[in-house]
Protein backbone atom coordinates (compact mmCIF):
# COMPACT_ATOMS: atom_id res chain seq x y z
CA UNK A 1 0.00 0.00 0.00
CA UNK A 2 1.33 3.74 -0.97
CA UNK A 3 1.87 6.05 1.86
CA UNK A 4 -0.94 7.87 0.25
CA UNK A 5 -3.69 5.43 0.46
CA UNK A 6 -3.35 6.38 4.93
CA UNK A 7 -5.67 8.61 6.30
CA UNK A 8 -6.39 9.21 9.80
CA UNK A 9 -9.27 7.13 9.98
CA UNK A 10 -6.97 3.75 8.39
CA UNK A 11 -4.17 4.63 11.12
CA UNK A 12 -6.65 3.98 13.88
CA UNK A 13 -8.54 1.31 11.97
CA UNK A 14 -5.04 -0.30 11.96
CA UNK A 15 -3.71 0.24 15.44
CA UNK A 16 -7.19 -1.00 16.30
CA UNK A 17 -7.11 -4.59 14.57
CA UNK A 18 -3.35 -4.35 15.97
CA UNK A 19 -4.45 -3.96 19.22
CA UNK A 20 -6.27 -7.03 19.48
CA UNK A 21 -3.62 -9.16 18.34
CA UNK A 22 -0.87 -7.56 20.91
CA UNK A 23 -2.09 -5.39 23.17
CA UNK A 24 -1.05 -1.99 24.52
CA UNK A 25 1.95 -2.82 26.03
CA UNK A 26 3.42 -3.44 22.24
CA UNK A 27 1.41 -1.41 20.69
CA UNK A 28 4.44 1.35 18.65
CA UNK A 29 4.22 3.67 16.47
CA UNK A 30 6.95 1.66 14.67
CA UNK A 31 4.76 -1.58 14.80
CA UNK A 32 1.44 0.49 13.53
CA UNK A 33 3.75 1.96 10.72
CA UNK A 34 5.20 -2.02 9.65
CA UNK A 35 1.89 -3.17 9.80
CA UNK A 36 0.46 -0.21 6.87
CA UNK A 37 3.72 -0.37 5.18
CA UNK A 38 5.04 2.96 5.52
CA UNK A 39 7.96 4.39 7.47
CA UNK A 40 6.59 5.71 11.09
CA UNK A 41 7.60 9.11 10.12
CA UNK A 42 4.25 8.71 7.66
CA UNK A 43 2.14 8.66 10.62
CA UNK A 44 3.39 11.46 12.31
CA UNK A 45 2.36 13.64 9.37
CA UNK A 46 -1.78 12.39 10.49
CA UNK A 47 -0.33 12.43 14.54
CA UNK A 48 2.29 14.91 16.38
CA UNK A 49 2.86 11.64 18.73
CA UNK A 50 2.26 7.71 20.05
CA UNK A 51 -0.57 9.68 22.68
CA UNK A 52 -2.23 12.07 19.60
CA UNK A 53 -2.80 8.76 17.50
CA UNK A 54 -3.95 6.89 21.05
CA UNK A 55 -6.52 9.82 21.65
CA UNK A 56 -7.64 8.69 17.97
CA UNK A 57 -8.25 5.00 18.70
CA UNK A 58 -10.09 6.44 22.69
CA UNK A 59 -12.33 8.19 20.70
CA UNK A 60 -13.04 5.45 18.33
CA UNK A 61 -13.52 3.00 21.26
CA UNK A 62 -16.14 5.32 22.23
CA UNK A 63 -17.97 6.10 18.85
CA UNK A 64 -20.50 3.20 20.08
CA UNK A 65 -21.61 5.39 23.05
CA UNK A 66 -25.00 6.98 21.92
CA UNK A 67 -24.97 10.67 21.34
CA UNK A 68 -26.02 13.36 24.41
CA UNK A 69 -30.10 12.79 25.12
CA UNK A 70 -31.84 14.08 28.09
CA UNK A 71 -34.36 11.07 27.96
CA UNK A 72 -31.92 8.56 28.34
CA UNK A 73 -31.35 6.86 31.70
CA UNK A 74 -28.10 7.03 33.04
CA UNK A 75 -27.44 3.02 33.63
CA UNK A 76 -28.15 2.89 29.96
CA UNK A 77 -25.45 4.97 28.95
CA UNK A 78 -23.45 4.17 31.73
CA UNK A 79 -23.73 0.22 30.13
CA UNK A 80 -23.51 1.76 26.81
CA UNK A 81 -20.06 3.85 27.85
CA UNK A 82 -18.70 -0.22 29.89
CA UNK A 83 -19.55 -1.84 26.43
CA UNK A 84 -17.62 0.40 24.10
CA UNK A 85 -14.91 -0.15 26.43
CA UNK A 86 -15.09 -3.91 26.76
CA UNK A 87 -15.09 -4.46 22.98
CA UNK A 88 -11.39 -3.75 22.62
CA UNK A 89 -8.59 -5.60 24.25
CA UNK A 90 -6.96 -2.58 26.21
CA UNK A 91 -9.98 0.02 25.82
CA UNK A 92 -10.27 0.90 28.92
CA UNK A 93 -6.56 1.71 30.07
CA UNK A 94 -6.27 3.39 26.50
CA UNK A 95 -9.50 5.68 26.91
CA UNK A 96 -8.50 6.27 30.90
CA UNK A 97 -4.59 7.62 29.72
CA UNK A 98 -6.42 9.81 27.17
CA UNK A 99 -8.87 11.11 29.68
CA UNK A 100 -5.76 11.64 31.97
CA UNK A 101 -4.27 13.96 29.64
CA UNK A 102 -7.46 15.96 28.46
CA UNK A 103 -7.02 14.25 25.16
CA UNK A 104 -9.66 13.27 22.59
CA UNK A 105 -13.20 13.97 22.45
CA UNK A 106 -15.56 13.80 25.95
CA UNK A 107 -18.27 11.97 24.12
CA UNK A 108 -18.65 9.77 27.21
CA UNK A 109 -18.83 12.84 29.60
CA UNK A 110 -21.21 14.55 27.51
CA UNK A 111 -23.54 11.74 26.95
CA UNK A 112 -23.57 11.01 31.01
CA UNK A 113 -23.99 14.60 31.51
CA UNK A 114 -26.98 14.96 29.55
CA UNK A 115 -28.31 11.83 31.11
CA UNK A 116 -28.18 13.90 34.33
CA UNK A 117 -29.78 16.84 33.91
CA UNK A 118 -31.76 16.90 36.49
CA UNK A 119 -28.83 16.67 38.77
CA UNK A 120 -27.78 20.69 40.08
CA UNK A 121 -23.82 19.75 39.23
CA UNK A 122 -23.97 17.53 36.32
CA UNK A 123 -21.06 17.81 34.71
CA UNK A 124 -19.30 16.75 38.08
CA UNK A 125 -21.26 13.79 39.10
CA UNK A 126 -21.00 12.63 35.16
CA UNK A 127 -17.38 12.87 35.50
CA UNK A 128 -17.41 10.89 38.98
CA UNK A 129 -19.81 8.24 36.78
CA UNK A 130 -16.64 8.01 34.22
CA UNK A 131 -14.09 7.36 36.51
CA UNK A 132 -16.24 4.24 38.38
CA UNK A 133 -16.56 3.13 34.80
CA UNK A 134 -13.05 3.19 33.84
CA UNK A 135 -11.69 1.81 37.19
CA UNK A 136 -14.51 -0.88 36.58
CA UNK A 137 -13.64 -1.98 32.90
CA UNK A 138 -9.82 -1.91 34.11
CA UNK A 139 -10.12 -3.85 36.34
CA UNK A 140 -12.44 -6.27 34.53
CA UNK A 141 -10.04 -6.48 31.35
CA UNK A 142 -6.72 -6.65 33.72
CA UNK A 143 -8.78 -9.67 35.62
CA UNK A 144 -9.75 -11.39 31.95
CA UNK A 145 -6.39 -10.57 30.39
CA UNK A 146 -4.81 -12.64 33.30
CA UNK A 147 -6.63 -15.49 33.53
CA UNK A 148 -6.58 -15.50 29.77
CA UNK A 149 -2.71 -16.17 29.90
CA UNK A 150 -3.10 -18.64 32.30
CA UNK A 151 -1.50 -15.76 35.11
CA UNK A 152 -4.54 -16.67 37.21
CA UNK A 153 -6.60 -20.03 37.52
CA UNK A 154 -9.72 -19.04 36.08
CA UNK A 155 -12.67 -18.11 38.44
CA UNK A 156 -14.82 -21.14 40.11
CA UNK A 157 -17.95 -19.31 39.65
CA UNK A 158 -18.52 -16.47 36.57
CA UNK A 159 -16.24 -13.89 36.59
CA UNK A 160 -18.14 -11.48 35.39
CA UNK A 161 -21.02 -12.57 38.22
CA UNK A 162 -20.00 -10.40 40.77
CA UNK A 163 -18.79 -7.66 38.45
CA UNK A 164 -21.96 -7.14 37.15
CA UNK A 165 -23.54 -6.68 40.39
CA UNK A 166 -20.55 -4.16 41.65
CA UNK A 167 -21.74 -2.56 38.74
CA UNK A 168 -25.12 -2.14 39.07
CA UNK A 169 -24.74 -1.12 42.89
CA UNK A 170 -22.50 1.61 41.78
CA UNK A 171 -24.36 3.16 39.01
CA UNK A 172 -27.56 2.53 41.06
CA UNK A 173 -26.12 4.61 44.13
CA UNK A 174 -24.39 7.17 41.72
CA UNK A 175 -27.66 7.93 39.86
CA UNK A 176 -29.71 7.39 42.91
CA UNK A 177 -30.02 11.28 44.26
CA UNK A 178 -30.20 12.27 40.69
CA UNK A 179 -34.28 10.39 40.30
CA UNK A 180 -35.81 12.34 43.74
CA UNK B 1 24.53 -6.63 52.20
CA UNK B 2 24.58 -10.78 52.54
CA UNK B 3 21.31 -12.20 51.14
CA UNK B 4 20.31 -13.77 53.98
CA UNK B 5 19.55 -10.09 55.85
CA UNK B 6 16.59 -9.73 53.27
CA UNK B 7 13.19 -10.91 54.15
CA UNK B 8 9.83 -10.11 52.31
CA UNK B 9 9.47 -7.26 54.48
CA UNK B 10 13.44 -5.26 53.10
CA UNK B 11 12.29 -6.13 49.89
CA UNK B 12 9.17 -4.67 49.89
CA UNK B 13 10.99 -2.10 51.41
CA UNK B 14 13.39 -1.33 48.44
CA UNK B 15 10.66 -1.95 45.92
CA UNK B 16 8.95 1.06 47.48
CA UNK B 17 11.79 2.60 47.73
CA UNK B 18 12.70 2.65 43.68
CA UNK B 19 8.94 2.64 42.59
CA UNK B 20 9.36 6.60 43.95
CA UNK B 21 12.65 6.71 41.94
CA UNK B 22 11.61 5.01 38.56
CA UNK B 23 8.43 4.17 38.60
CA UNK B 24 6.24 0.91 38.00
CA UNK B 25 7.11 0.24 34.16
CA UNK B 26 10.76 -0.32 35.24
CA UNK B 27 10.59 -1.82 38.35
CA UNK B 28 11.81 -4.98 37.65
CA UNK B 29 12.78 -8.04 39.45
CA UNK B 30 16.51 -7.38 38.11
CA UNK B 31 16.02 -3.98 38.96
CA UNK B 32 15.23 -4.58 42.57
CA UNK B 33 17.79 -7.44 43.23
CA UNK B 34 20.27 -4.89 42.03
CA UNK B 35 19.62 -2.30 44.25
CA UNK B 36 19.74 -5.21 47.27
CA UNK B 37 23.12 -6.24 45.70
CA UNK B 38 22.17 -10.39 45.65
CA UNK B 39 20.60 -12.61 42.34
CA UNK B 40 17.47 -12.05 41.21
CA UNK B 41 16.97 -15.95 42.35
CA UNK B 42 17.48 -14.58 46.17
CA UNK B 43 14.10 -12.89 45.92
CA UNK B 44 12.20 -15.77 44.46
CA UNK B 45 12.96 -17.89 47.92
CA UNK B 46 10.67 -14.63 49.45
CA UNK B 47 8.36 -13.89 46.60
CA UNK B 48 6.93 -16.70 43.62
CA UNK B 49 6.71 -13.99 41.28
CA UNK B 50 6.80 -10.73 40.30
CA UNK B 51 2.99 -9.71 40.83
CA UNK B 52 3.95 -11.38 44.46
CA UNK B 53 6.11 -9.07 44.96
CA UNK B 54 3.86 -6.33 43.64
CA UNK B 55 0.95 -7.53 45.52
CA UNK B 56 2.97 -7.18 49.09
CA UNK B 57 3.74 -3.78 47.76
CA UNK B 58 0.03 -3.42 47.69
CA UNK B 59 -0.90 -4.29 50.82
CA UNK B 60 2.22 -1.90 52.52
CA UNK B 61 1.08 0.95 50.39
CA UNK B 62 -2.58 0.33 51.83
CA UNK B 63 -1.48 -0.41 55.30
CA UNK B 64 -2.12 3.29 55.95
CA UNK B 65 -6.00 2.56 55.96
CA UNK B 66 -7.70 2.63 59.12
CA UNK B 67 -8.60 -1.32 60.36
CA UNK B 68 -12.67 -2.03 59.93
CA UNK B 69 -14.61 0.65 62.18
CA UNK B 70 -18.12 0.50 61.61
CA UNK B 71 -18.39 3.75 63.43
CA UNK B 72 -16.05 5.67 61.10
CA UNK B 73 -17.91 7.51 58.09
CA UNK B 74 -17.35 6.27 54.60
CA UNK B 75 -16.10 9.76 53.21
CA UNK B 76 -13.17 9.55 55.67
CA UNK B 77 -12.48 5.77 55.14
CA UNK B 78 -12.75 6.92 50.96
CA UNK B 79 -10.25 9.57 51.85
CA UNK B 80 -7.67 7.86 53.68
CA UNK B 81 -7.97 4.75 50.60
CA UNK B 82 -7.28 7.86 48.68
CA UNK B 83 -4.17 9.47 50.47
CA UNK B 84 -2.30 5.71 50.81
CA UNK B 85 -2.89 5.52 46.84
CA UNK B 86 -1.51 8.75 46.10
CA UNK B 87 1.58 8.64 48.27
CA UNK B 88 3.68 6.42 46.43
CA UNK B 89 4.48 7.47 42.55
CA UNK B 90 2.27 4.54 40.60
CA UNK B 91 0.55 3.54 43.78
CA UNK B 92 -3.00 3.36 42.27
CA UNK B 93 -1.71 0.88 39.58
CA UNK B 94 -0.22 -1.25 41.41
CA UNK B 95 -3.15 -1.65 43.89
CA UNK B 96 -5.52 -2.01 41.18
CA UNK B 97 -3.66 -5.12 39.60
CA UNK B 98 -3.58 -6.46 42.54
CA UNK B 99 -6.77 -6.19 43.17
CA UNK B 100 -7.44 -7.26 39.74
CA UNK B 101 -5.93 -10.59 39.90
CA UNK B 102 -7.13 -10.73 43.62
CA UNK B 103 -3.89 -10.88 45.85
CA UNK B 104 -3.09 -9.22 48.52
CA UNK B 105 -5.00 -8.43 51.53
CA UNK B 106 -8.48 -6.86 51.39
CA UNK B 107 -7.89 -4.22 53.61
CA UNK B 108 -9.35 -1.17 51.81
CA UNK B 109 -12.41 -2.93 50.85
CA UNK B 110 -12.62 -4.59 54.85
CA UNK B 111 -12.51 -0.52 55.96
CA UNK B 112 -15.10 0.60 53.46
CA UNK B 113 -17.46 -2.15 53.95
CA UNK B 114 -17.41 -1.75 57.62
CA UNK B 115 -18.21 1.76 57.61
CA UNK B 116 -21.66 0.76 55.20
CA UNK B 117 -22.79 -2.18 57.18
CA UNK B 118 -26.46 0.25 57.55
CA UNK B 119 -26.49 -0.96 53.79
CA UNK B 120 -28.11 -4.00 53.21
CA UNK B 121 -25.46 -4.97 50.79
CA UNK B 122 -22.69 -3.83 52.22
CA UNK B 123 -19.93 -5.65 50.37
CA UNK B 124 -21.05 -5.02 47.13
CA UNK B 125 -20.97 -1.51 47.84
CA UNK B 126 -17.68 -0.95 49.55
CA UNK B 127 -16.50 -2.83 46.19
CA UNK B 128 -17.93 -0.29 43.66
CA UNK B 129 -16.77 2.48 46.57
CA UNK B 130 -13.35 1.06 45.99
CA UNK B 131 -13.53 0.64 42.18
CA UNK B 132 -14.54 4.59 41.99
CA UNK B 133 -11.25 5.65 44.17
CA UNK B 134 -9.13 3.47 41.87
CA UNK B 135 -10.33 4.63 39.08
CA UNK B 136 -9.76 8.58 40.35
CA UNK B 137 -6.61 7.91 41.57
CA UNK B 138 -5.28 6.56 38.60
CA UNK B 139 -6.71 9.28 36.60
CA UNK B 140 -4.67 11.59 38.94
CA UNK B 141 -1.77 10.13 38.86
CA UNK B 142 -1.74 9.75 35.22
CA UNK B 143 -2.32 13.05 34.65
CA UNK B 144 0.41 14.37 37.46
CA UNK B 145 3.33 11.92 35.56
CA UNK B 146 2.53 13.65 32.59
CA UNK B 147 2.87 17.29 33.94
CA UNK B 148 5.71 16.35 35.99
CA UNK B 149 7.94 14.99 32.49
CA UNK B 150 6.16 18.24 30.50
CA UNK B 151 3.93 15.69 27.94
CA UNK B 152 1.44 17.65 28.99
CA UNK B 153 0.75 21.35 29.84
CA UNK B 154 0.31 22.66 33.84
CA UNK B 155 -3.17 23.15 34.47
CA UNK B 156 -3.97 26.72 34.41
CA UNK B 157 -5.87 26.46 37.54
CA UNK B 158 -4.45 23.87 40.58
CA UNK B 159 -5.47 20.45 39.04
CA UNK B 160 -6.29 19.28 42.22
CA UNK B 161 -9.51 21.58 42.39
CA UNK B 162 -11.97 19.82 40.21
CA UNK B 163 -10.53 16.77 40.43
CA UNK B 164 -11.44 16.72 44.51
CA UNK B 165 -14.46 17.77 43.32
CA UNK B 166 -15.07 15.00 41.39
CA UNK B 167 -14.26 12.95 44.08
CA UNK B 168 -16.24 14.10 46.40
CA UNK B 169 -19.45 14.13 44.50
CA UNK B 170 -18.75 10.58 43.69
CA UNK B 171 -18.21 9.64 47.53
CA UNK B 172 -21.40 11.79 48.23
CA UNK B 173 -23.88 10.07 45.80
CA UNK B 174 -22.44 6.45 46.22
CA UNK B 175 -22.97 6.93 49.91
CA UNK B 176 -26.51 8.69 50.38
CA UNK B 177 -28.45 5.90 49.96
CA UNK B 178 -26.57 4.51 53.12
CA UNK B 179 -27.51 7.53 55.76
CA UNK B 180 -31.22 7.80 54.77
Amino acid sequence: MAPSRHDRHSVIDCALHLLDDIGLPDLSMRRIAAELEVQPSALYWHFPNKQALLAGVADRILSAVPAPDASRDTSQVARAVLDALLAYRDGAEIVMSSYALRLGTPRAQRALAASLTAHPDSDVLADAVFEFILGHATLLQQRMHAQSIGAVEPDAQDPTAHSDAVFCAGIRALTAGVRT
